[in-house]
Parts: structure tokens; sequence; C-alpha cells
């Protein structure tokens, strides 16, 4: 569906969520806080996910009462749109709650097909990368600069990164290391920043697995603008979650799933 | 041995070590540039490294022409002085080239003992984390703050960092691990980045093998200069490198190590 008339009213609107949640999660970032965990194998959430969620949901409750919110902290909305804001809060809570500068505010909008815009902001270093029908854009301060995938279409040149070297359940695991025993370098511990950071060039492939919906949205958007590509690792649709994996490009993205389903 | 008088003279250039550095760096990151790997197994080094050694190099000819240096792409220089500059231009040279904010500059001053004032870098984020025999310090811009570790005590309760999930040898590894199933919260890939969230209380071990001396100086000036505790696996000094333990305080480092060696 053409979003091109939507989308002034949209980015202005996720650009505020944005900036609020910005200065929600700077407040508590790296002061003392409360970490609750909401299962028993620690999976931390702490204050500043829920009042940057709650503060974005009282935004888009002014601003866009008829859309739709799926966020991480306090489920599902329906609206009366085909519109659906899906909000991460923070991901990457534990780089969060460790001190780390790569857990990001993810802000996605999708319809019935999927994200189509999507916002990855990483506060403390004051980068926002956007993803939209009109193109890829960092942003930091004053400086812009398109964002486009690395060309990189050789497994044994690129650069490969997932969240947890455990990457899932066994078989996962597996067929993820498989993988990146075929990679040049192999990183951990980024979180959405990692998916930022191929939208912008830098590394060639994100693989990951148990992923929510809400972990997804953005950065499929942001990838997709920049010209990468995003799926399921039997090349499927990725929005729902589970299994992803992101490419640089076409050649990188088969030459990854043939190893991935070897 | 007393460096009060010394102090001043040290830190002046140290900081102007690490601005020229920080100029150096910064030209190169997130820009094509050219990746040599040292070893086979590819250990990355960029013109960037080579530059900002060479540009430290220069100033401290000028500055300090009778203290040694010890830097890890050129080597030793012997001075005629007890003082040794210890300097590593970029620290996490695979966080580097994979755009990760996450890498720095590291600059120590040691003695026979040991050193005794550091500075760890991270130019993107404008950061400095300083330790010295008159405290510990962060600095971003105009702000400023002191250093202090965290005071957790239990491992259950501790974040424990490393650089990569292998930890050296398998045996290194195993011990890495069977230690990070005793604690809270593990994490991965911040290389002296891991140091100063610990120096600033926010993550409370880390533990890592086969270092270099030029790892590990800088990075244990500043967290000694907090409050934590930087030695070898077995407890002796650790400014030698290989097995590196940094610990919040003597509870943790005491029950680490017991686990490490048990």
């Amino acid at each position: 569906m053409d979003r091109t008339a939507d989308l002034p009213a949209i980015r202005a609107t996720a650009h505020a969520l944005a900036d609020a949640a910005r200065g929600v999660t700077l407040r508590h970032f790296r002061r003392p806080m409360t970490v609750d965990s909401k299962r028993d194998d620690f999976d931390p959430v702490t204050i500043a996910d829920r009042e940057a969620e709650r503060t974005m949901r009282d935004i888009l409750a002014a601003r866009r009462p008829h859309d739709g919110i799926l966020g991480e902290e306090m489920g599902a909305t329906p609206g009366t749109s085909d519109l659906t804001w899906v909000l991460d809060p923070i991901d990457g809570t534990r780089a969060f709650i460790s001190g780390s500068p790569t857990w990001g505010v993810l802000i996605a909008v999708q319809d019935a097909d999927g994200p189509f815009f999507g916002v990855v902001d990483q506060p403390f270093t004051g980068e926002r990368f956007e993803g939209a029908p009109d193109g890829a854009t960092w942003t930091r301060g004053d400086d812009r600069r398109a964002l486009t995938v690395s060309v990189t279409e050789r497994l044994d040149r690129a650069t490969i990164l997932s969240t947890f070297p455990e990457v899932g359940t066994a078989e996962e695991g597996g067929a993820f290391h498989r993988l990146a025993a075929r990679c040049r370098l192999t990183r951990y511990g980024l979180d959405c920043y990692a998916y930022a950071l191929l939208a912008a060039g830098h590394v060639d492939l994100v693989v990951e697995a148990g992923l929510q919906p809400h972990d997804i949205a953005a950065p499929m958007a942001v990838i997709r603008a920049a010209g990468g590509i995003v799926t399921g690792w039997t090349g499927g649709p990725a929005h729902h979650g589970g299994r992803v994996i992101a490419a640089a490009n076409p050649a990188l993205h088969r030459a990854a799933l043939e190893v991935l389903n070897g």
C-alpha cells in the first residue's frame, strides 16, 4: 500500500516518541535503578522500560488515537485504523543495566504487510537510525547521512553478529555457529544496535532466534530502507519474530541461508 | 613510589595524547579503510591503529624524551627515566572495524611496580575514564563524575563480562564459564569498555585470558583508582597480561578466584 500521504505525520509522531523516550531513558541510564525479572531465568525489566513505554503511549493516545499499539511491556491495544505502532521502549535491557551504550528505543509502524517505517534510537550516543519508504538516514545532532548496506557478498569476507553466543536452542545455536565459522569475524552483545550497524554498512549479517515482533519490526524497516534483506531462516517473513536473518544483499543472504539450512 | 610531584605533567601529556588519538581515530571510524591481518587467523590492524600510535609517539618524543614507550603496533622503545608509557592506539580493533562505539584508546604510565596512571578514552561517545594516584574520574565534554566501583559482593548478584565467549584456551574457557554460570548476567564483546564500566560501578567482574600488557595497563590503573581490584587468576600481578580478573571489591574477587581455581 502507498503510504506517501501519511508519511509526514507518521514521521513527526515517531520522532516525538523517540525524543520523549530519550529523555526518560537517559534519566535512568547509569543511575541506581530497580531491576525486576519477568521470568525466573532473569529477564530484566526496569522502571525506565515501563516509564518510556507509558510516555510513548500517552503521545500516541493524543496524536494517533485510531492506530493500534503493540508494546513490549504493556501488550496489545487494538486500534480502528489499519496501522499498528510497535514499541520496544528499551531493546537490550541487559546492556542498559550494564551501562553499555548499545541498547535502543525501537519504534515501528506496520500494516497488514508488515513494518514500513522504523526508528532505532540510541539516546546516549545521540544517534537515530530511520527507515522509511523514502529512504534510510542516520542523524546525530546536526549530522545527517544516508544509510546504505555493504556490498560484501562472500561469507569469508563478512562480519556476523548475534546478541547471545547461545543463539536460542541447541539446534539453532548449532546452525548459527556453522555459519559463523564460515565468516571472517563474529561479534556478540549488541542487541538492536547490530541491525543499525548493518543498515549503515559496517557489518554484513545479523542472525538471531527467539525474537519477539517488537524486537525486529523497527530494525527490519531500517535495514530494508537501506537496501538490505530481513527474513526468517527459511526465507519467509520475519516480522512475526522467531528465527531472523538480516543480510546486506541478496548474494550474502542466499549463501547464509544455505549454511543455516545445510 | 610517590608520584605526586610528577602527576600534573604526566596528566597533561596523557590528555594531549588522548586528544590527538581521538582526532586520528575518528577520522577513520566508520569510513572505508584498509584492514590488514597480523596473523593468519585474522588479527586485524587498521591504518588508524598505526597513525594513532605514530601521533602519540611524536608527542612523547617532544614532551617526554627520557621516558620509555611500549606500544601495541610499534613495540618497545627504551627510555632513560624509570617511566614507561604503555599505548594501545585502538583496543578493540574488531569493534572498531564493525562500527561499534566500544573500542578505546589506552594510555598508561608505569614504573617498576606497574601502572599508576591510566586513561581509557572512547572518542565516539566522547567519554574519558582516568585513574590516577589522586582518584578516578569520568569526563564527557563539560560533564565530570568521580568513578566508584560497585558494592556487589555476591556472585549471584554480579554481572560478568569478557570480550570473547571462548575466553582463551579450552581450559581457560571452562573455568570462565564455570564462574559465569554462578553470576546473574554474562555479557560479551566490549573490550576495554568493559573495564571502564567496572570502574564506573555498572558491572562487577571482567575476566579475560591471553591479554598483552598494553591491553591491561590503563584499565588496571583506572579500576584501582576507582577502588577495584585487578590481578591474575591466581591473585598475582596482572600488568604483564595473560589471565586477568578485575573485580569491584575484595569479597567478590575472593569468591570469583575460588570458582576459577576450583
